[in-house]
């Protein structure tokens, strides 16, 4: 059987093989007992462990069971890698936010990028308000295989972004702002309508899925 | 007069002789004396007692009170039988989650089910993104003569199982998920919109009304 | 009395005295026997005559009763001017479309413009995906007393535009595009959001109004 | 170069030259330790500092690194003027308020107003259920050259205002009232359908960004 | 039995009696055949008839049928009165319109009205662009016993008539309006959120319902 | 003056005169020192106190002030009358609720309407899963001028009570609920959409407002 | 393999093997021509065929090809039956609408349930508006198996119906109605959030997924 | 100049060098004037002509002026390449539908990545009502570069191919399906919600959106 069934969970151990990467434990909803049952199944394959969403309780008590777990607080994000790092991919995946209050969201990106084998490279603050903070910037900007644009309040970024760019851009809308930004609603349209194409978006502050899709297209 | 006059309730009393089930109650925004003069109306007419949305700390009031009550802490249920149980069903409601987290919900459903007469049998955690833990159990899903689907996220789970089987799905969106989910909103409206005649929906988190519908399906 | 009654409209014969321009007649539901009346009691005070919305049959109509009125199809706006022209102001109001598709709108609020005395300067079709057009045009987005952003879509030029300069920008969203542009609800949350100080809004494809609030700013 | 590279932030430096003031420090999502640092590269160029968004907590940390920053509790924004006052402008700016809950969001667009050199009148708790308190006032609001007006529940006051006077009009919409007010989205869209022209909108209580506005409108 | 069966209608044809008015025929979504036999059910018992959302070809197939039926185009209306007209109501009801394009809902609630057997006055196009011509008409607001109000766009005028009067206000919606008006949204929202008490609303373009509303109230 | 001007306040003097009602005091979003402040404006004229929205603990502060306050802690309410009660008025009104959880809201209608001089009667938790409780009080429905109904959920009471009488209902929604509830909405458009004309609809959980339009038609 | 690969389409041909029924072919968004292929396909099986949203026009073109196909225009489904007809189940399924116009719905969910092979019953036009056409036929409702509640506007029949009967109820919301029903929006929250359980709810409109529903439940 | 300025236009010239590939004319609210002005600015420079959301009518037109330019009925796109074809992309791209409904979308993005010289492959018809069609064919899943999936309705299928694949998913949700689809809103939040890492979001009916960014991964 390619999964392991433990009642409340069936840990799917054919994910490395369908997949290329193994399967990744998102946090919120689940028990630290919960939690250490999933990650033992997974450490029994050799396979890299990340956790998403993880509060920093929730940490502490995963690190007395796991020593050498790993934590980005920025990014609530654990991980733990007991056998041989994935090869490193030969692309540059370039994060770039808007705001500094955007940082957040791009770390928990950079996390999922690192424990998949990218390099990478930061491009924080560029938002429109400012614009020649981005222009000064192009080359490093052209020198990307992929492009992950994080962008709260009007999202605009995303598209000016890859009007400057023949690589793919990743947008993440973020949860920053307030009033009508609704949680990120307006971001989130904004970077869907898009007149710049090359643009595709994931769900409001999915840093997580947005480094998983840029170590996808950057094989 | 079919029902009792408490001022603050009406307690319907012919509900068993009506709908095959008493009044159940639900404990949000009522208070422990509303809840206990309500269950004592009930409990005279030695009808099973079944509260939904109790608070722990709400039940433990209760429990001085009511010393043979129990409580499921997963679903926020509290229930009460002194009468002979109901006859027990003859097909078995199956109870499917997309992920660990929905399993709350789930559980909501399973002791409404459990009190109201009906076997039961569980599948959990079966999400779309390792499809295989679904079809290896195609033999559990057609055993059912009525299944429940529980999923938050995008909530694909529902048209997927009802796909695969002749028996019909009550879907629950559970407000599992961030961003986009809008607290439910993503998952029930794709459960709403399945391609797969044979789903109907309850509302969001609504485990209690899932488990009942199953149970009035289930005779 | 400072309006006269026709029953089915209270023409606001004080406005001019009031806020320096007469009553402007939004022609959406009205009978063109309506706007005949409407406009003859302006007329009769020798008021410029300012019809917004008018389709071009109802302006082919109104043209056989008024015979000097005059039609910009673009901008779905009749104009008569009987009296002396309002004297013109001091500063240029730019009008800047993201598109070429959103340069109706942008003519709506050149036609008030004009009319209420204003020099006016265009730069169509600037948007992000191509940003050194808007880039090289820097003189002449510096040279405006107000600049009029019209964009649909993402609407990402308003903050972009803002940035660049020290003039209030009036952001007009459009309803340019499809599917999750929602009518220009997108690029409405979008210029409600912008990251750039010193840009406000105005209704969905309302040049009129843009227009209108640009002139009272460029006094 | 324009800007100072922090990695978290990238300073704006050219914002004076470029827009007429420096730029604004957004403090939600910022730690204490970035707020410092943005702060010390804008003060070493002798940039009038303004804070939006400051939680008294994070105010008390501030105070002990910079001594003379000044805080209006009531608007949550922090200041401090190292530099020569801005030369104060010709007009005044009117600030009015629906009601009484209306305030704080007011005083943010006074605090913004005030460090960039203007002159100010306040109207508050004119609101429409006693139109007789805003009638008595026409001669304060004739006399500004620039109204703001900020109201929650139903917004209906800034087109009331619009329609009285010949100065343009921005409108603050806030998140005052229950239920239907949706957090203030009612207000916002009260406000974007004005019947009277002369009226622009900003995002739902950001009265930093009516302030602003008023600001640039004032020259 | 207290109502006829006809299949596809059960006629209630003891409404008179419960409710004081017999049922009135809803035509959207109904065939002329149907029209007919439920209109000939109601004659049968000498009811008044009342048909709201007449299209106007509906109307002349039934003019055949029944010749003395009567029709208001601009309301939309069909009304037979075969028995004595209901007896006429103490007070007046008071129309009050925003704008010109609102009056086609206000005469859906004068026809209802007068059927009723009420005595009615109208104030129509008294938006608050120019509130004076409001102002200028306190005596007759304060001469009547309810007041509707029908507004499009923002909305605002519920408001505001109802901070001058002690009569109870019924507040209707329409979906005059373009853009962020969303079809009467906008002023459905503000009306519900109104400051002033005294104001309940009723659907978007419900002019039978308000003036349905009204005449309970004014018995 | 009809009003007095205290600066974050302008008390409304005249509205007793005008309304028939002074000035109600509306304390979300005000301080402890401007509710004093505006009471004792009303308290020299000798006007009857109301306020909405109290917080326990605001209560217990102005109860020091004004030690014959009166509180309902179910409705949050406060109230003081120096003068000589409101005359009683015809009418009955009659309260009904759909649960029990509904009851804080229509204690709200109740302190309000008996501060405004009303007679009332209750009908509480007759909503429509158990229909018969509603029609064995068809008596009490029958014998009230005026009808609240206070309904959460799906809302649906509201109809059914119109249904029965010849009374006008004012429907309130509550934010009774949980899920596709959002928060009241779901009650708020069954209400609005009522298939039984004689309704009309205030704002969420607005029992206040619902308490003094019932007033008003009950003179 | 279980299924035809038409390149357009893969007909699924094992679906009444797993699911008890063949596949349904929904016409909106097919060509004529590709109606008639995957049609073939399933006649080559025997199988029942069943298409919905059949507009007039493409009914009259698959009667050339297809002469024996039978079409319920009020219901915009086609159907055509070579085999022996599915065999007949026990219970009833009873069809219950609020109003006239709600009818198309139901009769897609009567023409669905009779070729599946179920015994119906119908009980048009018993809204709320007139509850004792409802409660008049309590025998009616008792004596189904299953229950179809049809409902525009409000949609408040659902929960009255389930709070009468011990049968399983399945909600259609319709979107009949105008203004704040939202096309069938209101409805639908109604449906889903009704205080009576033993109800599911389909998607707007889908009378087909009902009937589909209730004849798997009708087993 | 790195563009061309046609007034209503400025052709950006330099596209192709900063992005790979020229500009593409979007021709909704373009008249056919403006599009053949853009075309031959384009065509002048020997660049690929793209033209997305072209009705029948508009390509006739534009068939005269450039007799050598073709047409996809299907996908409302039409191209004209004078030019040499740019050199083909090592990886396939695969195009998967839920539907046939939903093949129109998909072949806006199969023509896109032709004419970007994409080798393709086409996997139509497979959503989750009859998994086995997908299922049988994960070999074809298996060999693509990149996928892009388009779904209506619940658009459940990004999620499950994602599930089976290492490659990245492109998601276009659809505006096929009716109801609480809200023209592909459902399918849009279901995509965005994708409980399978390695997706990512474009517009609604995006096709070409969803092929350009498929040829940027595809390099």
């Amino acid at each position: 059987m390619h999964y392991k069934d433990l009642g409340f969970a069936k840990v799917d151990l054919d994910r490395t093989k369908r997949r290329g990467f193994p399967e990744v434990i998102y946090c919120e909803g689940k028990t630290v007992a919960q939690i250490e049952k999933i990650s033992q199944e997974l450490l029994r394959k050799k396979e890299p462990l990340l956790l998403t969403r993880v509060k920093k309780e929730t940490f502490l008590k995963l690190k007395k069971i796991f020593p050498k777990i790993k934590y980005s607080a920025k990014a609530n994000l654990a991980s733990l890698q007991l056998g041989k790092p994935l090869s490193v991919k030969r692309g540059i995946v370039l994060l770039v936010t808007a705001g500094t209050a955007d940082i957040p969201v791009a770390e928990e990106a950079k996390a999922t990028l690192e424990l998949m084998g990218n390099k990478i490279n930061t491009l924080y603050d560029v938002g429109v308000a400012g614009v020649h903070r981005l222009l000064d910037n192009k080359k490093v900007l052209r020198s990307a295989s992929v492009i992950i644009v994080v962008a709260g309040m009007e999202g605009a970024l995303a598209s000016l972004v890859s009007g400057l760019v023949s690589s793919p851009v990743i947008a993440v809308p973020t949860s920053c702002g307030y009033g009508a930004s609704f949680s990120g609603l307006a971001a989130l349209l904004t970077m869907l309508n898009s007149c710049s194409p090359g643009v595709a978006v994931v769900n409001i502050d999915n840093g997580f899925g947005a480094g998983y899709m840029a170590s996808l297209i950057n094989r």
